[in-house]
């Protein structure tokens, strides 16, 4: 197979995990005799210090003809601090979903024998905990319009959700489900919000076309606390933007580190593959961040187009080196990995 | 001292819970010579039986004219999952809220030494955290517009929030934090909403009143790992009223059971008080609901008055209950006690 992979690897420790990827996707493509071609572009603060742009049209165009995005990072804490600030990196990542239709973030949350010991929660807890959330990711409060009042006094920021947008969503989570452990739970706050009780309505009408999926319904808040105290009840989350960003990261916790966690973001015409841990700016440059989760984004990349297996030998490298203790500093305290000794273990394995 | 307190028992769990509050407060009374004077009204899901109106005015006025609300829980799934019902339990909540003036919700989490092997998390987590949310609770996508479009192919959600409603809460949170560990952590999305823009500017120009609070700010997704990964790190956490609610039910999860977390509600000329549980309503009636929440917010309700003392009796009482293990169901499995049981064993205490 021939692919054209558009490389934004973005802010703080964005490049150094994503060069991981890329040598991993090499030795795949060596293995598998596929074709991947690479081509860099910038984006985030580091596009914003060049362009005034964190999303400069160059890049987006690259995105546009390539088959696939791989991202890295984004975020810098110099802007995080200014409420001022005109420009932000964020903007980058979130017209890039936008405008490439990404309207669909899967990610994956599973566990690993030998971290159990490394979660924050129990063992008997976690033991086995394998679940995925869908959050919707070109909706909601953070799409719609935003204002200050003329007097600087207040601010807004509008929650739009459409039929559309939930119908289709819907459909790929439920599709999900039936691969699956056949279960759907929809993660919403319908006894306060209209776009929480649109949501439910129409779930449960796509619903009906599934019916070998089970389906139930739990508040955001009741979540938040569910997902911590039995996180084995969950097969398919569905959610909306803000829960599920929120909820993804909490999940996180289960399996030890965020720096395990991989997404896509499918939709559209295009795809994008991209750890869901964020920019990481106090350890940039040092050599500490962990890969696997660009690693493991890189094997969803294989997936969507079909590689499973391919994506498979990714899968069991990392479980390997895992099982192996070769891992950066976040899983390895006593006698840690740097990040690129991890990508060539790794690519050793494949 | 004497008070006028209005009992909203509410639904589900509610009336048998407050039920156990009122004869611990009646305990308090009688021990140190006050006048607690209680007066029942409807709310909630039965008041809609009733009168079709979740908030009668005549609950809104005993309110008004109370000195505090002693609330027990609210809501029905009968409504939970019916999208189109036009009234709802939860509006009678949000409007007794609004209408008093409640605009503060604080909500702290502890940790019981006997409890510790309830909670999901390793012991070296949690042993000794100890923190406050303060949650703003009158404003935000809550009190927002809420409008579907006409062909009901759309709903919105307004969230807005002025620099007024910002700051009061701000001087609050600031005040208990200096009368705690000093330090303070606002909790928002200003990497994304205009309205944590607000917050985060506003927040930072309060801070300047309060120089000995140290201030650090976090991301929601961010919050929500770390309130696993690490909730030793918290005194004081600020925040708007979605995240409030998200981020509290998941700290619930730290001290063992969400049925020991108490909360009031502040603000203007009157207070609420209430458990952060729901009126889990498959256990109605059973007598299995734990009733220290709402006894705990009975102990609130007398520190809001100046009662320290009382307030600290009761505290006392329930740590002995717990050391003992004279528990519900949700920490004492092997050997529980009723819901009234554990009230008589409290009030023989005090
Ligand atoms: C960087 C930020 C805008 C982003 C989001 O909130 O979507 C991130 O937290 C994520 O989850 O991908
Ligand atoms: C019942 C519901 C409307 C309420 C809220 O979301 O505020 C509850 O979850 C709470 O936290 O008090």
């Amino acid at each position: 197979m021939k692919l054209k992979i558009a490389v934004l690897a973005g802010d703080g420790i964005g490049p150094e995990i994503t060069q991981q990827s890329i040598k991993i996707l090499k030795a795949i493509g060596d293995r598998f005799d596929h074709e991947f071609e690479f081509e860099d572009a910038i984006v985030g603060a580091a596009a914003i210090d060049l362009l005034d742009n964190p999303l400069p049209e160059a890049t987006l165009d690259l995105c546009k003809k390539s088959d696939a995005v791989l991202f890295g990072a984004i975020g810098h804490p110099k802007y995080d601090n200014n409420p001022d600030a005109k420009v932000r990196p964020e903007q980058g990542l979130l017209k890039l979903r936008k405008e490439l239709g990404l309207y669909a973030n899967i990610r994956p949350v599973t566990t690993y024998p030998k971290l159990i010991d490394q979660s924050p929660l129990r063992p008997e807890r976690i033991q086995g905990a394998d679940l995925t959330i869908f959050r919707e990711l070109t909706g909601g409060i953070y799409f719609g319009e935003k204002s200050q009042s003329e007097d600087g006094q207040s601010a807004t920021d509008v929650c739009t959700y459409s039929v559309v947008e939930i119908e289709r969503m819907a459909h790929l989570a439920f599709k999900a489900a039936q691969q699956r452990r056949k279960k759907l739970t929809l993660v919403d706050k319908a006894n306060v919000l209209e776009t929480s009780r649109l949501w439910r309505k129409t779930v449960k009408k796509i619903a009906e076309e599934y019916q070998d999926v089970e389906l139930d319904f739990l508040f955001v808040d009741n979540a938040a606390m569910q997902m911590i105290l039995n996180p084995k009840q969950f097969d398919v989350i569905l959610t909306e933007n803000m829960f599920g960003d929120i909820i993804s990261d909490e999940a996180s916790v289960i399996g030890g580190s965020i720096g395990l966690l991989a997404s896509a973001s499918v939709g559209g015409n295009n795809a994008m593959f991209e750890p869901i841990h964020g920019s990481y700016p106090q350890a940039t440059g040092k050599g500490i961040a962990n890969p696997v989760a660009s690693i493991l984004s890189a094997a969803m990349l294989l997936d969507h187009f079909g590689l499973i297996e391919e994506g498979d030998v990714i899968r069991k490298a990392v479980a390997t080196s895992i099982k192996l203790n070769v891992c950066t500093e976040d899983i390895n305290k006593d006698n840690p990995y740097s990040t690129e000794k991890v990508g060539d273990f790794l690519e050793g394995l494949i």
